[in-house]
């Protein structure tokens, strides 16, 4: 998951037609259609079926990250079940994507108090048959930094809290610096391996995997994401004086990119079948997870929104495009390839929808666009207040999508949705399907549905300007 | 964890001399000695250095199961700082234990959806150095009995939910009916192997570990805890028609039992010092847990309301003694050890007092004893609003002073704490000292220390009498 803060338009030209007058009445043209998708959505046969998808996908494919076994059998299952659903142009356009192997791996204190360690590799990291040397507890890089003179030959433990009382995504952030490039900052300090303070709430000492990335200029050394709890006892142990030594074994490997694919259906449109709304989620998961959270739950979202649309015979104005992208966790490879195939189509894209922020209650929405165009969504987004917030915020979110905006200045909406639970899970074993509850994953199905169909049928299409993507 | 629900008396023999004058006025004689304590114990200097004692021993001496160099560690270390603390006749009482290992295990499901699944053997289970076969999904006994047939050469999955809206005592005795026979009983029908849905609250997909008993009308099938998300997906495969197969791999071993010991202080009693007031927690946990809230907390709790007693200058009449059980946990030999070599004693124990249902709020406290005594005894908790509840119910929980309730009548006391957390992390990994709030720690020391000061202090004993014990 990646976001950004803020898309500042930054010219007023407009690419395609605005009819204001017409887009003014949004609201009452579509408040009946958009009451029958939410009842259709909503109701208990629809929610039902919907979390019993999401429980096939994730028992029969679990663990789906990019070149497993596991996620070519989830492309060719969803593929199947979207032609079995009756939708249109159904096909699965090739990835080529990182093949990251986790492999077997332990930690342990081998001294002066042995005992095993709850870690897991990052994803990304570089394997070892076994490193062991003393660690240094530090709480910030500008810890690490003052204690440079400390750090070679060392194992760096990042003891990074990650503070409960904060809003998730803000807390996230934080974490995830140190899980991104903790491993490089210390390597360039000498250090001999990175264990990051794992990026979630605290439960059931239970690491949470994720992506790093190593720096150009630093020797790529092991890195693992190491339970709170552990974390915490080593900060212990070296206030108390102890000097304390682990090991770490990671049969982590890099191997040769692997074949994927982005999985695509759709719903033509019967005037401007060549304009499209994309709805988007990712197919992939983390090792470790089932993803039913991160991110099957968006995936059956925008996937049942779509089948809820044809279902009540609503074909729209123009195209609707269920896009299931590949390699989000580990490379972002899928929205690359999409918009490297896309890209004469990009200004036709009137609208690119994402939903990776779980399948929990919403708080409200998310644009990315210009202010015209947000007071359009603000008037669709008005029609939802049955299904939670209806605020409209700017904080964007969507990894998937981000290529797409950026090259071609597409618009772009997401639920906002409340993330406590879902930091929980993310990228944990955790992440299975119980924790899903049918009528929140509605709520999302519903919303999302009813957003691209009036977007897709609404008289003109919505405004929209080069932005500047801060990241 | 054992625990009766009710301790009936059944004659009204005194064994005791009562002073009913003296006892009636118990409220009023101790209540500034009760305040003194209370502030004592609970000062964040004294709950602060509980809560340190409590991480040394869980981080230098975590996993002590019955035979583990841990646990050995952990007497020592203790006795050490016993002596250090000034507690008189501190001692280790040899105790010889059962000595199981659980070794390297895995489980997995082979067919038709290859994936790890997250168990753990259950203490006292038979190791497997492979088992491979179809399972079959039950969720009661009495579903188990009506397939019987089904069940020759299949694993039996035990997906008994744990009620987590209902009293935890509750939920978790239904879960260990199956956790402690459940292999017996199927593999009466025939079973290979037996799974048994964790017996705690669903988290992060985090089997919890716990005792078992073969019976010995059946043959000895290996078995494990599986984590409560695994036992649903086993249930919705088989609800979906999938014949799923299972492999099952456990390390598990059975040792010759090993040499351990009770750890004893005492305060020696100004007037009566044979005349004892007991105050008593296990120092053995599982192997798969630090043991800081099961029950590194309770001993840490009694411990320091020795302590403070001391420290008040507050020698009572009678001596209280401190005692650290061993093997609690899979065996309860400490306690029956107790029990043999006090047992010519046992009718000057006055009162035995335990901590192990976690060191969280206090709801009020348990006694087990006669009616009068019990009087008694709700005159002390009164005094000790400030802490939580002052209720008196009659649901002891002690297994380690159970044997001594048994044989000598022994008037019995616990505190009645809110155990929702203590499920939550009951028998896991998580169970580490960072979920352990040191004023919770210091409210429960405080309670133990009030009552056994006075219960030691005050003229005259508890009544008692013989007791039938309802497990």
């Amino acid at each position: 998951m990646k976001m950004f803060k803020r898309l500042a338009a930054q010219t007023a030209l407009a690419l395609v037609c605005f009819s204001a007058a017409a887009q003014d009445k949004i609201a009452e043209t579509y408040r009946d259609a958009t009451a029958r998708i939410i009842a259709e959505a909503t109701s208990p046969a629809t929610a039902a079926n919907a979390w019993n998808r999401l429980a096939e996908l994730t028992d029969k494919y679990p663990a789906r990250l990019s070149g497993s076994t596991n996620l070519e059998g989830a492309i060719l299952w969803a593929a199947d079940q979207m032609k079995r659903d009756g939708l249109a142009k159904v096909r699965v356009e090739k990835v080529m994507v990182p093949h990251w192997v986790r492999g077997q791996e332990s930690g342990a204190i081998v001294r002066p108090y042995p005992q095993p360690l709850a870690l897991v590799a990052l994803g990304g990291s570089v394997g070892t048959a076994g490193v062991e040397a003393e660690v240094l507890v530090v709480k910030s890089f500008d810890e690490l930094d003052a204690r440079a003179a400390e750090v070679k030959g060392k194992i760096v433990v990042y003891n990074v809290v990650y503070d409960e009382a904060a809003d998730p995504i803000v807390a996230y952030r934080q974490g995830t610096q140190y899980r991104g490039s903790g491993a490089s900052r210390a390597a360039k300090h000498g250090a001999v391996a990175a264990l990051v303070r794992s990026v979630g709430p605290i439960g059931h000492r239970t690491p949470h995997t994720g992506g790093m990335r190593y720096a150009d200029d630093a020797a790529k050394i092991p890195t693992a994401a190491l339970a709170a709890e552990d974390a915490e006892k080593l900060q212990r142990m070296q206030d108390r004086g102890d000097r304390t030594t682990v090991r770490l074994v990671l049969g982590a490997q890099i191997l040769p990119d692997a074949e994927s694919g982005n999985v695509i259906a759709e719903l033509p449109g019967r005037e401007q079948p060549d304009e499209v709304v994309l709805i988007g989620a990712h197919l992939d998961s983390w090792d470790l997870a089932s993803g039913a959270m991160d991110d099957g739950g968006g995936v059956v979202a925008m996937w049942e929104a779509l089948r809820v649309i044809k279902r009540l015979g609503l074909q729209p104005r123009r195209t609707i495009r269920l896009v299931l992208f590949t390699n989000e966790e580990n490379g972002g490879r899928g929205g690359l390839a999409y918009r490297d195939k896309y890209k004469e189509q990009l200004a036709k894209h009137v609208l690119a929808m994402e939903s990776d922020s779980g399948v929990l209650p919403i708080r409200g929405y998310d644009f990315a666009g210009t202010d015209k165009a947000r007071a359009v969504m603000a008037q669709i987004a008005g029609l939802l207040a049955p299904l939670g917030g209806t605020a409209i915020g700017d904080r964007f979110d969507g990894a998937d999508v981000m290529p797409i905006i950026a090259a071609g200045n597409v618009p772009a909406f997401a639920p906002d949705i409340d993330m406590h639970r879902y930091f929980f899970l993310h990228h944990t074993p955790a992440d299975t399907v119980d924790k899903i509850v049918p009528a929140e994953l509605a709520r999302v199905a519903a919303s999302m549905a009813a957003v691209a169909y009036i977007v897709a049928d609404m008289p003109g299409t919505l405004d929209r300007a080069p932005v500047k993507v801060t990241q």
